[in-house]
């Protein structure tokens, strides 16, 4: 059979299952990626499951999220994850060296390979030829143990590109395009795949960009073929020999079909707040805004900081502009250093900031109030920037960069000047020095975990029994979504690593007496409406409900992601065969369930004794997901694996 | 009468008084200084006054303080300072310019000039021949108003200095052998002036980090002449016209002498948690640190930096090290970018910062708990930070970089390679682009203040009763610091243009529940050891507890700026008259004053019932300060004084 790229990879990495859109499939992993938001809670699950040292071909371990250090908290993270990828055999790039994304481009990119990283913009490394996904942090802790990692195999959504981007328009607006056609679920259930004569004149580094954002769309990732542009690339890092060619086979094809062509692509933007309000830049020129921001996983690319800085150069930008300017990684940084870049961006006005995510994340940079901000960041979703009442736009580095010279929203097109032609150097500084390699096991064996006062290793979690009393303490309504069940923001979020202090937040919003009454009652269920756990995907909503004794929810409807981290920390998650069950049962009555090992082993129902009488409830879980459950959740399931 | 250079300074500015040590003078003053924590305040207080423009030669605005934007409070409140520079006619420095004292020093330090600045750091700028004073926002505020800045005559110290410096020991190492032999209340009530033939190894910028850092001491300010080294530097940044030279009388003599052979000054280190603690860095090396720093308003000079630079070129800093670099300006960070310094830097592994005040004030760079972190920044009050269980020292570029590149504090004269010949540079790069001058009047009068929705009023506050019955809240130890009363750091500043919300977070390090007690008492006292009110000048430390119903401090000794600033917001601060009533009192008891406003109007001491009995208590108020005291403050006395 012709296969396109993204067949081909899954091909080459399937575990389990046929590759029917919609079945179930397992893949093997071949390199790993955590950041330091995500990866406490996988090195912590790793030290739960006693694991000695990573199973992947690479597994890297990056600080970008946390670097604002305003206590203890983020520097005892770092120092918690360096401890932590010693003692695993995991690379460690430290507070400075970038963002992730880019950075595992430069160092690990290498086609044909599966990574699949704990941050939603893992997908980047699509560019590269690689099968690259994001998860939640236990997945890819298991990936890290050697487990394969589980999904329904999506559409391949074949992306056909002609002709070839006008002056002043890049990348950026190419995936804004696809945002302006399809949304922000327009890519559910599907692999992006990028192909034609298009990508002749896009580099590795601006298909960073499309891949990147591919995720505003909701898919599953997306990927490019490992051509002309992945080789120039991997040899301006020194690693040609890493690559490989990777492209459909000769009259391949795809579940789904488009077409852009790039000669017609204008400069783009989405307006607040959501990166599916895109229009062209003109329809909102002559807005004033107030700050400028270029940097991000969006935008990481040496390109997209030189033509803003090539732009600004002998210019101004406007004085009431805050011109932002964040480097992705030290290698990009100290190659713009070196090339002049710097000083002109620096001369112009611009705020020079460290290199990491930043402000893409809310980590600083918040615009002031009620005014406008232009960004190459991939979400403005309302509030993320830390401005409640924020008003941010998201557009290409040429889009920003203009505005910010004009005090106004401006296409660049628009400018009295000729577009820069700026492209990737062919010898950036590549600094591997600052990247710590994993250490041969002899050493890493010996390396302690340092941990700060608010490091807490995960609480061990005993089976599920076989025969359960449980008081309901919560009756919820319909579409409770993980915000309800433990909140971020700031008061919670520097809890992260420590599931007895953040499981002090849990159901706050729905009932402040929550946390009381599961101290005092122990094991415990709640019950709930539709669509339970919408939103985002925090494993901590299952992890610190079930600390406190949470042992069933039983609900209408579950969100996808949230049912399987129930499973993944051994929370029953079951549904009501009746709704009138739902409206009868109240909090505070009790659910009694009997020889529960066994119903759940033979079938896909349960029935509870209530006050009400008898109730049937369905389960819906695999034989392995049963399993899993059966045994405490995955770290426990693992750990008897791994010794049995 | 042969004078002096502090005595000339004075003469020459004398508005009101006599030249005798302890008398009441009142200065003129040519210039002021304000930054973003302080300024809002000052720019309200103007507003207050209806003030339509300033009466100073030059009066600048600087935002180098609150840079972290977490949400729209910060960039509001720069917008609010840029739009209130331009209605009144001051200099303003955006966000990315950098600290106040060198950007100052670089674009308007004069010698023979009066500064007046809301920082305690403003003395930096007496490394130009200037006398430069901080002081509370108002007294700012006042100056740029036209007023004279009161004062009592210091007592003018002078420290002649022999000799040059060894390798491997520069400036800092000077201003901490004085804090090694006087402490951090050896210069209280005293002008430091450096003379002697040792000053012709010491830069400008080079005296600066003395200057800056004599606040550590308690002095009033330091001065140094204006010689060849003042008038190289005034050539290197372009403004040899405003050079004229300023030196001592033949003759010339001091109230208080002193001498430093420099030949003699070895590598020395402030250990935890004082600027006085000062040991030689031998006696505390080969101690593990997790933190390397430099940069901060002590070390701002070009030198400062490209020095470290040198120093890692080529080599790696310790891997469990963050070696953070703070650009003291937008002119100094360009023109270490051109020299290759930021390359060296960024190579050997740095975390490179934006231009700002950053972590010296607690604005994020916080340490790893309860581990070493070096820092050439001025102080390391317990808890400054922003990490509570603290550990910072405070040395030389030198050191804490020797330091970074071992992984344990090193003393660089311990380093295996010859120390780099790194000066200033004759051509430094001078950003005058983006500094904003003022606007012509025709302009600034057109100008509306921005106000974000932080942005709140300040209270009124009542005058002082006659007979007062006050509990005390707080009975607390000697050299309490203004960062104990006010916290600053992440979480506080953000509010300092908002008193009822600052006030939250007062005495917080001292006693977390001093807030609700002073809610429960309305109005109190709070009594203490000796130096109260020691380190930043932040008036908040004032304004915030009056809001909270303080109205009397009692304690051994006040630092000079905070006893100001408690009298100018209608506190009224008292000295035991024998410590032995401290020793006596204890928090929960009740003072008792009756016909105060008599007593404080006839002498200087006033009488306290206790259940000790009666204790006297001296005011060492002026005339002047006494009417504003029972007018309730400075706002309150301006009002009358402007409508009477």
């Amino acid at each position: 059979m012709a296969m396109n790229v993204a067949q081909k990879l899954i091909d080459a990495h399937l575990a389990q299952g046929r590759m029917h859109p919609g079945e179930p499939i397992a893949l093997t992993i071949d390199q790993t990626l955590t950041q330091d938001a995500t990866g406490t809670m996988v090195m912590l699950e790793l030290e739960a499951m006693g694991l000695d040292r990573v199973k992947t071909e690479v597994s890297a371990q990056y600080v970008d999220h946390n670097l604002i250090q305003e206590d203890n908290k983020n520097p005892d993270d770092h120092r918690f994850l360096q401890s932590a990828a010693a003692r695993l055999g995991v690379w460690f790039s430290r507070a400075g060296n970038g963002v992730s994304h880019p950075t595992h481009q430069q160092h690990f990119g290498k086609p044909g390979k599966t990574l699949l990283g704990s941050d939603s913009h893992t997908p980047a490394a699509g560019s590269m030829g690689m099968l690259a996904i994001g998860a939640g942090g236990i997945d890819v802790a298991m990936a890290m143990a050697g487990e394969p990692f589980h999904l329904k195999m999506p559409e391949i959504w074949g992306v056909k590109l002609t002709n070839a981007l006008p002056d002043w328009v890049s990348a950026k607006d190419v995936i804004l395009e696809m945002l302006r056609r399809h949304g922000v679920d327009g890519g559910t259930g599907r692999i992006i795949e990028y192909y034609g004569p298009g990508l002749a004149s896009l580099s590795a580094m601006d298909r960073h960009v499309i891949a990147n954002m591919g995720a505003e769309l909701g898919a599953t990732t997306s990927v490019f073929p490992a051509d002309e542009a992945v080789r120039d690339f991997l040899e301006s890092v020194g690693r040609r020999d890493d690559f490989s060619p990777l492209e459909a086979d000769e009259g391949a094809d795809y579940d789904v079909h488009e077409t852009i062509d790039l000669a017609n692509v204008v400069p783009l933007i989405a307006r607040p707040s959501s990166p599916g309000n895109v229009v062209p830049v003109r329809e909102v020129a002559g807005e004033e805004l107030t700050q400028a921001y270029i940097g991000s996983s969006a935008n990481p690319g040496y390109r997209d900081f030189a033509i803003a800085a090539e732009m600004v150069k002998g210019r101004q930008v406007s004085d009431w502009v805050s011109f932002d300017v964040n480097p992705t990684s030290r290698s990009i940084l100290e190659t713009l250093t070196r090339d002049g870049h710097v000083l002109s961006l620096l001369g112009a006005g611009a705020r020079l900031h460290q290199a990491g995510c930043n402000g893409c994340i809310g980590m600083g940079q918040a615009p002031a109030n009620d005014t406008n901000s232009l960004r190459t960041v991939p979400r403005n979703f309302p509030g993320r920037s830390g401005t409640r009442e924020d008003r941010v736009f998201l557009c290409s580095p040429e889009t920003a960069t203009a505005s910010a010279l004009r005090g106004k929203i401006t296409d660049p097109r628009d400018l009295d000047f000729d577009v820069p032609r700026v492209g990737n150097p062919s010898d950036p500084i590549v600094d591997t020095r600052n990247l710590m390699p994993p250490l041969p096991q002899s050493e890493s064996s010996r390396v302690q975990l340092i941990k700060g006062p608010n490091i807490a290793s995960l609480p061990e979690f005993e089976p599920i029994g076989d025969d359960l009393e449980l008081t309901i303490l919560l009756k919820m309504a319909d579409d409770i979504s993980t915000d309800e069940i433990m909140p971020a923001g700031n008061e919670v979020l520097p809890y992260r690593s420590n599931i007895p202090r953040i499981a002090d937040f849990c159901f706050g919003p729905v009932d402040a007496d929550y946390v009381g009454h599961a101290h005092d009652s122990g094991d415990h269920a709640v019950i709930a409406g539709r669509n339970y756990g919408q939103g985002s995907s925090r494993e901590h909503a299952a992890i610190a409900p079930r600390y406190l004794g949470l042992r069933v929810v039983v609900a209408k409807g579950f969100a996808r992601i949230h049912w399987q981290n129930l499973v993944n920390f051994g929370v029953l998650p079951l549904r009501f065969d009746s709704d009138a069950d739902y409206d009868a049962l109240e909090a505070g009555q009790t659910l009694r369930l009997s020889g529960l090992h066994q119903a759940l082993e033979d079938g896909d129902t349960v029935t509870a004794e209530t006050p009400q009488g008898a109730v049937t409830l369905r389960h819906d879980l695999t034989p392995r997901q049963v399993e899993v459950l059966l045994e405490g959740g995955l770290i426990n399931w693992m750990k008897r694996h791994r010794d049995g």
